[in-house]
């Protein structure tokens, strides 16, 4: 089994800024690639960015770009790293485009940077799915996978069900 | 969805002795219940022990025990933590015993206390499987998840693929 | 020996905001919190919060409201976390109110909720610093103590040395 | 300022046995080094190992050859890791041989690979000393620095004060 990771930016990937006097977040290397030095995994990988933006900054092109990278690419099973907060849009814009292969889109609360970050469980569920699921757009968050279509999210709390 | 979570013992919830001149590990409380909380599900789930063992010191009394419990239990998902040197005998013991229900069987290389630990990914592959399948014994270690009479392990490296 | 913790804010308290769409970071609680109850010190203390707030946007009336705390309390040993960019100012102007007593200020250059957060061993510098001098006012940075007059800062590394 | 980092072994440095069928820990690394990372300090500094021991298990031979390695070494500044159980023992065998430099022994009750280790802690306690303190021997733990043959043990918990 080979699973290709695609960064697009997102809480999970959030880090601090090393200048001074800076204030919010800035996108460093994809988190993935740490949380797979963790488990030392049994299936080959690649790790790719498509892009590095809040998920409220995602724009159709950012989309498109993604779909292409994916129809583009030899791999058929791809995860998906995504802010938490347009998952269902670039699920449905990808099921249009993408649906003959696996996508598992996932993401993080908190920065994997964190050290109460829910990061690591998130990808292990991306990577079950992976392992279990032949084709489709997935999301997997909060404990809970389903196919895009399927998933809810209470916008209160922001918690996906 | 409600997962029931069962700790029998292994490296996953090795923790280091809170006593003097201690040396080996002892186990404490399910390193379950701090991924858990990191992750905050949106699923129900409770968080049992079955027993408190290094996997190699498992006897067919502890299987016993454990099919008995999940057996009994009103659930039909379970996760068990496991020692990871004898994940399969376990397997296949439930196999026979409850094989009807759902169970995966994860565990960890490090201990879960361990900042470097790769259990949280593990949980997490072993919550999605839970979401995607309706009954099988299944086991989840380093990022492969597969019915468990599927599951090799390369004696060299521990390492299953 | 007792000592007496006051947040101010800075990096490393910063966290990470809990609702949806949340881009900066947030205060929370002082992670000295958290910092001690992994020590389980020997000595005495309290943890104390005089303003949350990037140092940058710390005011003269901040900086007396802190003087007046220290000076009012009745301890003589004070450690003032405080974002990295103006503890110089503060520590010169707790200086001419409070040298009488000791204060020691640190912080951190990355959250003390990152795993890679260097905030422990700064607190850790600058608890060695309470139970070694009886006044004035030091700052722990980078694994330097000094007395604040004496310590200086690499304007573009961001460095105290 | 150069400070020199010995390692004799100790709880500090115990890591997880990469074999299979481990029960015991092992020694790693020096856990300096990964804390030394996190700092970036602005002194110089160098990390060397004498011994890879528990400190029940530290002999006199491993003492002289400790005190030795300081004697001949140029540097005047010293941070000792150590086993929590003899470090005071040790400390008075440095203090007849080296007492003219200056060596802080610290070490840690929960091994530094350890999410809950106050490791970094101790370590910032003992490189304070270093900067504050110009000859003599110190133990740093449990938030306490103290010159060596002030410092006390509470023989039922193990907490230095």
């Amino acid at each position: 089994m080979k699973l290709v990771f695609v960064q697009t930016g997102g809480t999970i990937d959030k880090d601090y800024p090393h200048t001074t006097k800076g204030w919010a977040f800035e996108f460093g290397e994809p988190a993935t690639k740490r949380i797979l030095e963790k488990l030392d995994p049994s299936f080959e990988f690649e790790v790719l960015t498509s892009c590095q933006k809040d998920s409220l900054e995602i724009t159709e092109e950012d989309r498109q770009n993604l779909a292409d990278l994916i129809s583009n690419h030899e791999g058929d099973k791809f995860i998906v790293t995504h802010g938490t907060d347009t998952m269902s849009e670039t699920a449905d814009y990808l099921s249009k485009k993408v649906g003959d292969k696996l996508v598992v889109i996932t993401g993080a609360v908190r920065p994997e940077r964190f050290s109460n970050s829910e990061a690591p469980i998130n990808l292990g569920c991306a990577i079950a799915t992976a392992n279990l699921m032949d084709k489709g757009i997935f999301i997997a968050m909060h404990g809970i996978v389903k196919e895009h279509s399927e998933m809810k999210r209470n916008l209160e709390t922001g918690k996906y069900y």
